[in-house]
């Protein structure tokens, strides 16, 4: 299934083998065969989704679960990182044995419509112009993304999912999902994540874009070709959201007051505090595997979705029929989707009778909480999965 | 008192000069006579500060506010701003009648050490290159800045404070006006303030000073010559911390979801939701009245701010004789300066029986609570300014 030849020009393939890598970076890549029609009336041809996958489907292809990445997230889930090399950012939940059993269950992760990782976005090549699209690639959806990820699905032969998990903007493809495709969708783990984006997380997001468009180098989006990406625009972003992931309480366990030299202030603008340092270092490592168009992007896809909006006005609409069982998951010290949000998908999955169970998990590393192994997370998902893997006798 | 001729040469007032002003928008200034010796160990001299006073000072000088201003803030707490021409920040609270009485205070708020509106900072001259010191000015401390305080109350001839009022930096300058000189500060109000500057907050002030220093234009901080500042990096600067000045509730309550333009969604980065106007709105008009290198001074002093630390790394150290009375005040919604950061100086001062009160004031406005006019707020601040002045006999 690996297509590399679907994408003419791939700025990720290009940089990952001028790195010294010799097999491809995307994993996977599926050419779709027909183009999608997109929230914003584009349609969009030539799309093709880069993948992972885990484990082995089975003959009546009843075991597949779809994971949805977060933002910065990939299709690397459990694999090491072709940039990084770090180990796949659910290493702990997924493989022979794990909470997400590959023994069992066949696992797929696509890199979502908009991202930079080998699947069709911002960089990407315009067919119309044979340059990378920039900012002219069209403003898309969490349902765009899920369109995409349902067609790519039919490519593959494969039509209902026994689970579909995600965190943050992953969750909000979850909801999409039970919501766009309630009969392909068994069951579903929306984690840390919010049936529409709030003002304060608009805000957030809004910070990171003007960050990234203050920096010369972005150019009106079109550096692709300069070799002078927005690097300190992007790291800006990335500093300023990833404080937004962690809680002041984790934050003040893990670094305190605590100075990166001794204890002498050195009365300079340096990085003095530890706390400092380690955001300094969390933007510049992140612009090493991220592209600021596709950081745009996904920030205003995530800003767009309210799927009440979609539905109404009220979120009890969007599940009235649903035969999925869900596991809504929240942490306690997530304040950029905090229990509250999650527990408004609950009452109105409730409300229509849905089989819902909610869990709020009591720890201090903040929205990353559902990246870092959490032993009651991971002990909450292995018994709602083994419960409805064993209910459809998987 | 005024002497607009004590600074060479200043940035803000031929801004304001070349705005059409006819009156020195610094309001009075004040040159010390002595240099001061900076915790850095830097001996700075030609110290200016200008300053702004309401009221009459009585005969035995008994009646002195000292009014401390706010990162952002300035001395026109209570006359139109020169550059802006809104009222002063704390134009509902100070005036004949009003909470801070006129009729009775004398009320004095000078600008900070390091600020951009009068008084000596990184946009002053620095007397040996006839330039602007940029970032060669020294980096300063709260401390400093109160050190400066003393002396240039010293000036005024004014020796004991009737009360000291302040607001989040403004409160951290009022915590070390007690514990540096306490025989000098008869009753001392800290508002949304803490006695120590938390992780999450130097993360949130770190983002902003690297936003302002990703500008091409910040170069290093000699951009005043150039007629082109560092704009686009203060106005992110100014946008991510204004999130943090208001409360989710608050910003949901405002703006929720509300698109600018009627329904639609326009599928581009303009400024589609409210929220993101309003931000944008709040990072262009700041850099119309502020300086990025004082930006960068008085976050870094901030972040130098830990009073236990001064003090053998015990908050209780500080005011173990202290004759001062407290009323110390804290918003529920304020998550930058938390009623938690509140308490633990109430707990201290506790600790030493000293005369303490302190409220927490239900109110979604965040931290620029103290900025907002909340009538309990006011009520507060009438109830304990009479009663200490009538124990003072004021």
């Amino acid at each position: 299934m690996n297509n590399g030849s679907a994408v003419p020009h791939d700025n990720y393939v290009e940089h990952c083998r001028n790195a010294g890598m010799d097999t491809d970076p995307r994993g996977h890549v599926m050419a779709l065969k027909e183009p999608i029609r997109l929230d914003n009336g584009t349609l969009l041809d030539n799309i093709s989704v880069a993948y992972q996958a885990y484990g082995t489907l089975n003959i009546d292809k009843s075991n597949v679960v779809l994971l949805c990445h977060a933002l910065s997230m990939d299709q690397h889930a459990a694999n090491p990182h072709p940039i990084t090399g770090k180990p796949g950012w659910w290493n702990f939940m997924i493989g022979p044995g794990k909470v997400i059993d590959t023994d069992r269950f066949y696992v797929v992760c696509p890199n979502v419509l908009g991202s930079c990782m080998g699947s069709t976005g911002p960089e990407s090549i315009n067919p119309e112009t044979n340059e990378p699209w920039g900012i002219d690639f069209p403003v898309i959806t969490i349902g765009d993304m899920v369109k995409v990820q349902a067609a790519f699905l039919d490519r593959l032969g494969i039509g209902d999912l026994f689970c579909i998990i995600g965190g943050s903007m992953g969750g909000m493809q979850v909801l999409e999902w039970t919501a766009r495709y309630p009969d392909r969708v068994f069951s579903a783990v929306p984690i840390a994540t919010a049936a529409r984006h709030s003002a304060q997380n608009i805000a957030f997001h809004e910070v990171g874009r003007q960050a990234i468009m203050a920096d010369t180098n972005w150019d009106n989006g079109r550096y692709y070709s300069t070799g002078e990406p927005p690097r300190k625009g992007l790291s800006v972003a990335r500093m300023a959201a990833h404080i937004t992931y962690l809680s002041e309480s984790g934050l003040h366990a893990k670094f305190g007051r605590e100075l990166q030299d001794g204890d002498a202030l050195s009365f300079g603008f340096g990085a003095d505090f530890q706390v400092e340092s380690y955001l300094r270092h969390q933007g510049s490592t992140f612009v090493d595997r991220f592209d600021a168009n596709s950081y745009l992007y996904l920030t205003r896809a995530m800003d767009y979705f309210d799927l009440a909006a979609d539905h109404g006005g009220a979120l009890v609409n969007v599940w009235h029929k649903t035969q999925t069982r869900f596991c809504v998951v929240s942490f306690t010290s997530d304040w950029l989707f905090p229990t509250s949000e999650n527990r408004a998908i609950v009452h109105a999955l409730s409300a229509v009778a849905a089989d819902v169970s909610f869990v709020e998990i009591d720890t201090d590393k903040g929205h990353d909480s559902f990246l870092v192994d959490v032993p009651e997370f991971r002990d909450i998902l292995r018994g709602f999965l083994g419960s409805a893997a064993d209910n459809r006798n998987i």
